[in-house]
C-alpha cells in the first residue's frame, strides 16, 4: 500500500476522500485553510502510474480545476503565452518553490502551468538510442499524462515527472496540487483523445514556417542554416503529430508573414489569426463590428493615423477542418497606445472586466514579445476569454449540487 | 411698371416687402394663414428677367427657401429621386394644380422641384437651327436662372418659363411660389457659379456609361444600336458641360456595374457609391461601424443570409477632385426586407427620425426603380441628409435675427 501525505496550505474549504488502491475510503473534514494534498513516496513505477497508490480527493465548491491545453511547439512553461495568461488572473508565475530549479511548472495564485515534455518516456539518450524525436509519441507516457491530468481535474495532487531540458535526464518527480486552473502547455496536449477529453478548452499556437524561419534567422544569425536544418529535420514529425492536434483547437492562434509589405520575408511584421470554434460552450468568438459577417477594417484612417505600414483587421466565418470557426486576424503592429485602445474599443465578445483591460495587460507587459502585434493581443484575449470561461464554469458548478468525487 | 397681383395661401405668418424697378419700397404686414406671392403680367423679356418686374419679398423667420441643385443627365421633373425625396418629407408630389398640363414642375407641401430644361434659351427648333444640344451651355438661359432661383431664394415668387418636352417648344411661363425647400433639377444646377453659390446643397447623379448603356439595352431593345449612338453623340458636350459639376457636388450617387459576378454587363445588379464631401455645413456624411476608418463588410453571413450575387459594402475616406470624401459603396441587392433593414441599422449618421425609417421609405416605394439597390437606399438616404440640412438651417435662422431682405 501506497503512503499517504496530508499537506496543509492555505486558502480552501474542501471535503475530502482518501482512495487507496485497496479501495479504502474514509471521508475526512478539513477546517478553512487547510488543503488535503497527495504525495506518493514511491514513484509510480508502471507506464499506468496511480494504479497503486493511494488518492485524496478534494471536492470543493469553490475550487473545481479547470483544465486548459495549449499545443505550442517550443517555448514550453516559460512562454510569453503562459506569463501573459497568468496575468490575467493577477498576480505573478512563478517555479514552484524550494523544488528542482530545472523544473518546467509555473504556479500563480490561480494557475498552474506543466509542461508535456515532462511526460517523456525517453530521455535524451534513450531517443537517441531508440532514433526517435521528442515529437514521436513513442518517446511520451500518455497514459501517466492521463492520468495526472485526470487526478488534478478531479482534484488530486500528484507527483509529476520532470524533464530536464538542462541535462536531457528524467529528474525526480514535483507534487503539483489541484490549481483553479491547469494549463497544460507542450508538443502533445491534443493528441491522446483520453487527454483531449479532459480539456476544458484547447488552443493551438500555429507559427508558419517562413516565421519560424525568419525568427531563427533573427534570434542567432550565425546558426541559421542548423537552425533551419533542425526546423526541416523535425517536419516529418511536426506534420505527423503535432500539426494535426489543431483540428481539435477551440483556438487557434495562426503566425504568418506580413500582407502589408509586398514581398516582406523579415518577419518582424506579422499577419496573426485568431481561429475561434463556434458552438464551444463557455466560448462566445470575439468579433469586429457585426457578429457573423465578413469585415474588413483599416482602423487607421481619419481619427486614427498610424507609422507604416499600417493596420489591417479581417473579421469572418469561416471553415476549419470541418469545423465552423470564426476568424479574427491582425495584420501590421502598433507604434503608439492611442492605436491599442481604439483597436481594443472596437472589439465585441472580448470579456473584459473594465474598459481597456486588453490595453492594461498589453502594457503591464509591454517587454514580452509580440506586445505590438496580434501575438501579444490574440494571446492576451485568449486569457480573457479563459478567465470568462472559468468563471462560467464555476458559476455552473455553483448552481448545480456538488458532484460526487470519483478516484 | 409692373403689374402685381397679391396671393394668399395658408400656413405662413411673414412679414413681406414690395420691390417695383422704381426702387419704391412698402412695408405690408399679413396675419398669419396668408402670404404675398409675385406674379408679373408681363414675361421678363430681357435675358435679365425681373429686372423691369416688381417684387414683392417675404422674410418668414420659419419659411426660408433652402435651394437643392441635382444634377442629373435625364429623368428630370418626374425622376425617381425626387419623388423619393419629396417623400421624405411627407405628401405626393404633383405638379401645379390647374396648370400648363407639361408642366415639369412638381410640387408637394414642403418641397417645389423644378427642371432646369425650362431655362432653354433655345427651343427644339432653334438648337436644330444653331446646332447645339440641350447640353450646351449657348441653349441655357443662365442669366434668368440666377434671377430666379436668387428671388425665389429670397422669399419671392416668379414665372418661371416652362419648357415643353412633348412639343419641344418654350410654353407661357408658371408661377413658382417659395417652398420651403427649392430643388433644382437638371444638367446644368452647378454649371454657372452665380447658381451654384445659391445652393445649400448639391447631388450629381452620376451613371456609369456601361450602366445607361445596359439601361438602354434592357429598355427599348430594339432601338439599342440608335440609343447607343445617342449616348455616344451627346458625349462630347455631356463631357464638356455635364460631367464636370460633380467637382462641386456634396453628394454624388456613382452607378457602376456590379462586380460581384465576374464579367456582368447585364445592369441588373449594380455597384453603387455616395461620395459624400467632409467639411459641408449642416452634412455630417454617413459611416459604416467606424468614422474615418477603411471597411469593407459582406453582412451577409450567419445572422442574415442572402440570394446569390449576395450584398458588400464599402466604406473609406478618399479623395475627388481634390476634396477630402467618405465613400460608401453598396454592391448587390436587397431580395428581402429583413437584408435591408438588417443594413439600415448598421449605417450611422443617416439622420433617421426613427429606426427602420430608411426602409419604411424603400417599401413605401418598392415599385419605384431601384428600390433594391444601392440607387433607391441611396437617394432615400440623401433625402434624410436634405431634411436633416433643412431643420439645421431652420433652427439656425431661428436663433439669429431675422434677416434684412434685398431685391
Amino acid at each position: 500500500m501506497a503512503i499517504c501525505t496530508v499537506y496543509t496550505t492555505q486558502s480552501l474549504n474542501s471535503t475530502c476522500s482518501i482512495y487507496t488502491p485497496t479501495t479504502t475510503k474514509t471521508q475526512l473534514s478539513f477546517h478553512q485553510k487547510q488543503l488535503v494534498l497527495f504525495s506518493s513516496s514511491k514513484r509510480s513505477g508502471s507506464r499506468r502510474g496511480g494504479s497503486n497508490t493511494c488518492v485524496i480527493t478534494c471536492a470543493a465548491g469553490d475550487s473545481q480545476t479547470i483544465v486548459i491545453g495549449l499545443a505550442a511547439d517550443s517555448g514550453c512553461g516559460k512562454s510569453t503565452f503562459m506569463r501573459r495568461l497568468t496575468s490575467v488572473f493577477g498576480g505573478a508565475a512563478e517555479p514552484p518553490k524550494g523544488g528542482n530549479p530545472d523544473s518546467n511548472t509555473l504556479i500563480s495564485d490561480t494557475t498552474t502551468v506543466i509542461c508535456l515534455d515532462d511526460y517523456h518516456s525517453l530521455d535524451r539518450t534513450g531517443r537517441k538510442e531508440k532514433g526517435v524525436t521528442a515529437l514521436d509519441p513513442r518517446a511520451n507516457n500518455f497514459d501517466l499524462m492521463y492520468e495526472q491530468v485526470k487526478a488534478i481535474k478531479d482534484g488530486v495532487a500528484v507527483e509529476k515527472p520532470i524533464y530536464n531540458h538542462v541535462t536531457g535526464l528524467l529528474d525526480p518527480p514535483e507534487l503539483i496540487k489541484p490549481p483553479k486552473i491547469l494549463v497544460i502547455e507542450g508538443l502533445h496536449p491534443m493528441f491522446d483523445q483520453r487527454v483531449r477529453d479532459l480539456l476544458d478548452f484547447s488552443i493551438y499556437l500555429d507559427i508558419s514556417n517562413e516565421v519560424k524561419f525568419a525568427w531563427k534567422i533573427q534570434s542567432v544569425d550565425t546558426v541559421w542554416r542548423a537552425s533551419k536544418a533542425s526546423i526541416e529535420a523535425r517536419k516529418p514529425d511536426f506534420d505527423a503529430y503535432i500539426d494535426p492536434q489543431k483540428q481539435y483547437a477551440d483556438a487557434v492562434i495562426e503566425v504568418l508573414p506580413t500582407q502589408l509589405i509586398p514581398g516582406d520575408n523579415e518577419g518582424k511584421v506579422l499577419r496573426v489569426k485568431l481561429i475561434m470554434k463556434e458552438g464551444v460552450k463557455y466560448f462566445s468568438p470575439v468579433y469586429l463590428f457585426d457578429e457573423g459577417s465578413t469585415i474588413s477594417w483599416i482602423p487607421c484612417g481619419r481619427k486614427l493615423t498610424c507609422s507604416y505600414p499600417g493596420i489591417k483587421f479581417f473579421y469572418g466565418p469561416e471553415s476549419y477542418f470541418g469545423h465552423e470557426v470564426s476568424v479574427l486576424e491582425m495584420d501590421g503592429q502598433f507604434d503608439r497606445l492611442d492605436e491599442l485602445i481604439y483597436v481594443e474599443s472596437h472589439l465585441s465578445n472580448i470579456s473584459t472586466k473594465f474598459y481597456g483591460e486588453v490595453t492594461q495587460q498589453m502594457l503591464k507587459h509591454a517587454d514580452f514579445p509580440g506586445s505590438n502585434n496580434g501575438t501579444g493581443l490574440f494571446q492576451t484575449i485568449v486569457g480573457l476569454k479563459i478567465r470568462d470561461l472559468f468563471e462560467q464554469i464555476i458559476a455552473s458548478k455553483a448552481a448545480a449540487p456538488v458532484e460526487a468525487t470519483k478516484a
